[in-house]
């Protein structure tokens, strides 16, 4: 029997993963357990429910005994944070009652993300049946929001795309060194990016040695793009994104083309972007074009700068790892900073 | 209005395909669009009836301009061969009835590949509903069978493992120069081995960067091998046979090790088997170690020859592309025997 | 002794291959040996003299029962044709005497394709040596210049890239349908592209599961791009282009932005191109976007075409094989030109 | 000015790593940076010598401050432990002087895991210039050698494939279950296993798509396994060992088929697995049959157990990282058993 008081566990985390058995939901398993601040107190996962995690993710033998269960049986009463990796609508229909029983949700699906429902509906294609949340939900972007994260009761995530777009963007965009209008957004996605499921478009043998793009002019990270860079900036901005699917597990590559507004030199824009992301720990600044394989496994968003002085262009590059940075890595950046931690704790 | 006579295309083997959505119809499409003595009657395909085979394969666009469509409205009256491309346990329900109404069947599916239906039973897990036609059925593997190919009503195209595995061993078993026991077979496969299908096994993510053994001493293959090599050789042959799963699309590689049960050198080997593949335009023995990619998309089985002296083991490697010596070309080589006509026609 | 006199071989076109150990090499060989009306009279490689093609390339195994010989042993008094298939800078240094004593020569590298030697200087980094030369070499896109490729003693193949590209923008261009600046360029290319050679920046370990952009704002490519689209239409264009790595083996993806001049339709923008690109058989407009995997090993370049309303933006993606329509097959759909044979002929 | 007395600093491990440019040096700075008890003193990289290790590796950017240095310039007076990460032939040329000056050396090459020069000389194809060290080395297969590791000055760091291998076979051969004779071992490896290195046999055009086996009976892991399993259980072992080259970054996958001696359930022996690796914390005895994936980045061994009843065999399959428990991961194990640190120190 023991006896001692656990006095010194009060600044323990008590964390609940809802889809758990998702590659998000996974790579925040890998992510938080070596953690001794974080204590996994369920995982929710329905399909997989009575699983141990070990028969879907065998990686985790002997350092993960935890089971799935069905949200059903999950008690919220002392969980301090839950997350969310459920598919885009379905977040949704449980996030209002969570937020009934526990004190800070983050939402790694896309419910959250924008703030008209109208929009939503249109991209989405399906109606929001909790927009009384939009308006509340922060957007989980920590080097633009980070002051408003830490009161956040539900931080919507953002899309790996718009991660990657977005921190390449920013500083450009804010400093008025290009135009806003025109500019061409080009990314690469990892496969992983489509999530955990039977599909024959992700079969090896249809994705193996060949590329496609996909969704041009519709995909539903065009509009968190577009309204995140204009409550930034105050701008309006308009902008193309045409995501394609290419050979590799993880990573996302954009290539961003926008006219600049001023004669400046590479150097100059290298030393506002320096300048721009200085407290930000998980921001790198290139002097070398990227590459994806830098980043993979990290929460870091390497940027690369090109002027193109024929054009008068600014070419922005930016890699990122979409499980990381672009889901489970920066959901953890957020929880940090929600209690208050060091940003990177249990990141770098 | 035309009214020449088409006396000239007596000549024309007028073949459909059954099962002709997956990667083995796809294949033999592209093997027999080109020729001009085949004419492709119809596409039999249950699940893309209705379907140009452009949607589903935009790869054939403006060379197929034709459609699936469904069993019940294919019409065999004229028809002189068709491709059975079916997965085990569908082919041998219509394969009876078939037969009725055409001269010639290639079956590219396990049903008719045994004689025995118990042990059909026990590795297919289902019961053989056409057992009358095992001991008609021939298997089709030319290089030994071409004799009674040529007069078969029903060919059973052999297995992908199979195929790389009995060819390599056949003359080194056939010839006594190796012990009958103690064969050990591994052989490594390309995941379009696995099929069209929507899986989460085979997705990208979880097929890329990653290798595994599966259906240690339960697959499929095992008895086919066995019964083959047995009625090739009239001896009793034991041996293990480990598939593995490799992330490349397509290709299988075989590694053999067997004991030698005579003194001779590799040089002698190599003569062996030049003159027991003399007459077989597919079949090459090579003095370097193979490699896939020199099969991909060939009819080739490729043989390296190996002895370890201090062991006094034969090892053989062999390589094929599962697709076509292991499945669609190794049929047509079928068909090509059964109509008289060169075997290597349309597939060099 | 044969006697018989070989009159029925007039029609023979005696080819010989420069560089015939690379890629582009191989792929020659691969396209022209099953043609029964080439010769392919010797081949030739400084680095591989003496060995014979199936040393480098096993997959030739009885098919090509040929060797490589080095320059200095080649004899040109009975070649019709000469493939250059060397690094740039080097061709020119051997294609002004061979067209001393050859009728024909078709450079696959990009020393021909310039017609200012400044620009050329600029990009390539090296001086022109064979400056007389620029204006006479005919640039070989046959979907463009056809009509002076028939006369040409010397064409210039176009760039993998420029291929792409050129093909998707020709349309529209010279329509007036978009505008000629602002142009953006996205191309991904697969490693072979590279060449055959050892590098570590090219090593499997270095581009599995990588993706990076290179040469941003300096690809040679981008004045042949310039000149070849400038000339076509009488217009002075800008754009930007961006050549990445992708861990594909062959393949090329280009994305494509462009600012519509004119209010059309997708479906109008269709017309266009299906009417422009009537009588070229290997250009295909897709309904669909275009993937890699449709055009591996074949001639044809797919080109998608999408419509952005909100910003009034024109899309186009383009897909070919960068060995075959990006080099070895556009080579020999233009040889196929000079010798007045229909364009698609061995290879389709 | 800091006057502080850095007295806590005692505990700290001062490290060098000669060879640090190549993969397993910089596998070892990716698991040594994070660690608060190991300060890298310096890195030694002939050939990069004054570069950045970003420069090489920008990955490491903002976690890695240092720079390579020639051997010329290291000091080694207060180094505690050396990793020499160099290719065979090389360690040997400085080890002997190492030792002079560092009390713990642990080489990452094969010159000092073999006893006999003669036999090293016959696998390595080279002679042995420091012969007398051969004996005193341990070899750092620490689930073997652990009592022995703690005492070392020169640690023979295993390779990777006798590293998949050893581990395997242990129990079953020191507890008599299986015949040690006969022995078939078949691996596959990653291409990271071949270093880094500008080579055309390694770039990704030729390495992708492809498989191959090489150095059949050749192989210089040969004699390591067999030593090293010869020692271990005072048997003499005769088998076969079949290296393969597959399409992946990292990892080795190992099929091992061995004659049971005995009449032993499945259960059974994983019962004796279990038990003989009770103690030994990187190595799992799986259920499933084992997948690359899921060691990948670990310095797991994971091995599965499957009993061929018709054959009586045991078949033995094993998975590991190249780079982690196949060189680096191995390798700081062995430092945290020579330091008496928990062997698991900064490696789970």
């Amino acid at each position: 029997m023991q006896l001692q008081n656990d006095h010194r566990s009060y600044f323990m985390i008590r964390a609940t993963i809802i889809g758990a058995s998702g590659y998000s939901g996974a790579e925040l398993l890998r992510l938080l357990v070596p953690r001794n601040d974080v204590e996994i107190v369920q995982l929710v996962a329905a399909s997989s429910a009575g699983k141990k995690v070990t028969e879907l993710y065998p990686a985790f033998a002997e350092t993960v005994d935890l089971s799935y269960e069905s949200f059903e049986t999950a008690r919220f009463e002392h969980v301090d944070v839950v997350f969310v990796a459920l598919p885009s609508g379905e977040g949704m229909k449980i996030v209002p009652g969570l937020l009934n029983s526990v004190d800070k949700v983050i939402d790694l699906g896309g419910d959250f993300r924008l703030q008209s429902d109208s929009v939503y509906k249109e991209f989405y294609k399906h109606e929001h049946t909790a927009q009384h949340l939009l308006s509340e939900a922060v957007y989980g972007l920590p080097e633009l929001n980070a002051n408003d994260i830490v009161h956040a009761k539900l931080v919507a995530n953002p899309g790996c795309y718009p991660t990657s777009i977005i921190l390449a963007l920013l500083p450009a965009l804010k400093s008025g060194l290009i135009r806003p209008d025109g500019i061409v957004m080009n990314s690469l996605s990892g496969v992983s990016g489509a999530g955990r499921s039977a599909s024959l478009e992700l079969s090896f043998t249809e994705v193996n040695e060949n590329i496609r793009a996909y969704k041009i002019g519709s995909h539903q990270h065009i509009p968190e793009i577009q309204a995140v860079l204009e409550r930034a900036t105050g701008t309006q901005i308009s902008f193309s994104f045409i995501p394609h699917l290419v050979p590799i597990t993880r990573g996302i590559y954009t290539t961003i083309h926008a006219s600049l507004d001023a004669a400046v030199s590479e150097q100059e824009v290298h030393q506002l972007y320096d300048a721009f992301y200085r407290e930000a720990p998980f921001v790198r600044i290139k002097q070398q074009i990227p590459q994806i394989k830098d980043v993979v496994r990290t929460n870091f968003c390497d940027i690369g700068i090109t002027i193109l002085p024929r054009t008068k262009q600014l070419v922005l590059t930016s890699v990122i790892d979409n499980l990381v940075k672009g889901a489970a890595g920066q959901a953890i950046q957020n929880m940090n900073i929600m209690f208050r931690l060091p940003e990177e704790t249990g990141l770098k």
